[in-house]
């Protein structure tokens, strides 16, 4: 988790802008690359570097190959009482999903609760981003994403599902400072294997299986990852498929396993409004009764502090915010590359 | 998972009788005594005994302690478009969640969404059995239930949340077998560590801390749970607390570890009908086809049967509507006990 020294460290605003011109130099129309580079960074600021600006020369090869449309016009699709859907016209994600905030949002000021979901939008990243903008908005925020099979499904020695990740967010007193659970359903982000390849270690049983489907200990065997808690992980990808894709009407995994189809990238957000439970202030004057007694816990033998749900993350961010980030030399390399072929001046604090 | 010798099998509609009676006897109102026998045999019929009869002398002390109220009145206590809240007046917990259910369908029906939350209601034992009844009126449902400090918080070592579990069903054309995912937070049932324990085998690290909070494998030493993949179970947990138990307007987390005070036992219902997505029949046919498309996957080495969140109680429940439910004698010998007290025959397959 140290800074290591192949890095630079540069402002959380420059970093923004700079991102924001690669993605509009790449073709995503103005207000849809300040977005993408507000949660890219965002994932950068909060430590999750796998979900940041490192994914921009992707995006814009997303959108070259047509994958993302920079241009798309995603409309409201179907509305009934408290159920909106959104046709995502292949939209960039953090577009996608913020209007399918807003929109649930926008529901649960009338009915209480509200529910969005968007299909055919394309990798919303950091889907803590999004509750966390809906609990901004004095709500309870869950969002979850659904893409095509990425992980072992348990019992079977092939990948059937996504790691379609959950987030549940909800306001708390000290507004800069919700509580944000974000979890995929995997035993591990790919990224962690990969690491312990670089560093020469081997990995927990339960990470992934090798091309036969066998769990391995060894990361340069691993095929595919496993599940979080073997049945449970895989059943809660399968079940949040059926929420966000088959109930949104653009199945993602039947496509995948039967037709060899790709159908894109789908998403939720269901919004839900303390008032209309009888709630006001005291909502969030409970949850900050529940954030006290839990940091009241006292820690197990080797650890410091009992942590909330994300807040890890805004600690760092915090820290950020002050001091800058730390970006990887590979990751500014390969910006840089991106910005010489778009005749975009790279930050001098990256050169 | 075998039938041992030590049973007597009996047929279901007996057992539900007869726990009817005994409920019944024990302070139960009559519609009060038969919901909960029908949520506690379809425990059993699935193989999940450890939620099934074996509770009712537990649920009949429970009345005599007036932690249950047999007659007890619930209302609703609070409805703004598509939320509503019941007060609970501590109802057996199957009837309580089974008015949650029906009152989020109904909601659902207006609103495409419904959410009800219960408060002060009772153990709900299986909570796959509610979104089962939701499925059954054609939707998709999501329940939850809350309880006191149970397990691990993750980074503590003391208890700080509960083991709260979370139920996603969906229907399929096949009526009799929806989908139905039903997991609890914690990484193992308590019961089995106490079957370790009685086996004389040792358990993974993962399951169980001793009285230091450290994590042990020897099931003797095990004082509290953790949770279900590490931060991800109990985190999860805490958020399932926030939306049933703190917008419902009682929490229980804070109560016991702030004022250590138990505040009961809450849950809530979600229910989504697929016609609000513009969806009819099609999304059982489309729940069908990610079905066919799972089951076709390769088992894994060592794996007969990919199975889909369910299929196994499924399975079991087809298998012993046919042959009876087997149950432990020691199970027995307590119902026969409690008949005694209440001059309730036993049937005679259990004599």
């Amino acid at each position: 988790m140290s800074t290591s020294p192949a890095r630079r460290v540069i402002a959380k605003d420059t970093l923004e802008a700079f991102s924001a011109s690669l993605l509009e130099a790449g073709g995503f129309r103005t207000d849809y690359a300040r977005q993408s580079a507000d949660l890219l960074v965002w994932a950068n600021l909060r430590g999750a570097d796998s979900h940041g600006v490192l994914r921009i020369p992707r995006y814009i090869e997303m959108v070259e190959l047509g994958i993302v449309k920079g241009d798309a016009k995603p409309k409201l699709s179907r509305e009934f009482g408290a159920v909106a859907v959104i046709e995502g016209d292949r939209v960039p994600g953090a577009t996608g999903m913020s209007m399918a905030a807003d929109k649930a949002v926008e529901l649960a000021e009338k009915f209480g609760i509200g529910i969005c979901s968007i299909v055919r939008t394309s990798h919303a990243g950091a889907v803590g981003y999004f509750t966390e903008r809906v609990a901004r908005a004095g709500m309870v925020g869950i969002a979850m994403t659904a893409s095509k099979p990425l992980m072992i499904y348990h019992g079977s020695k092939l990948e059937g599902v996504s790691t379609n990740p959950i987030s549940i967010g909800a306001p708390s007193r000290n507004a800069a400072r919700p509580i944000v659970l974000d979890m995929s359903t995997a035993a591990v982000a790919l990224g962690k294997v990969m690491a312990a390849k670089d560093a020469g270690k081997s990995i927990p049983p339960d990470w992934g299986v090798d091309s036969n489907g066998v769990a391995t200990t060894d990361p340069a065997k691993v095929k595919a990852v496993l599940p979080m808690a073997g049945p449970k992980g895989s059943g809660l990808s399968l079940m949040i498929e059926i929420l966000v894709s088959v109930l949104g009407g653009n199945p993602l995994i039947s496509a995948a396993l039967t037709d060899n189809r790709d159908a894109g990238f789908n998403g939720l957000v269901i919004a839900l409004g303390p008032s209309a439970f009888g709630l006001g202030d005291d909502f969030e004057g409970e949850v900050n009764r529940l954030v006290r007694a839990i940091k009241s816990l006292p820690p197990a033998v080797g650890t410091d502090e009992v942590l909330l749900p994300g807040e890890r993350g805004f600690l760092l961010a915090e820290k950020r915010l002050q001091e800058g980030i730390p970006l990887a030399l590979g990751t500014i390399s390969r910006l840089a590359e991106e910005a010489g072929k778009r005749g975009i001046a790279v930050p001098p604090e990256l050169g």
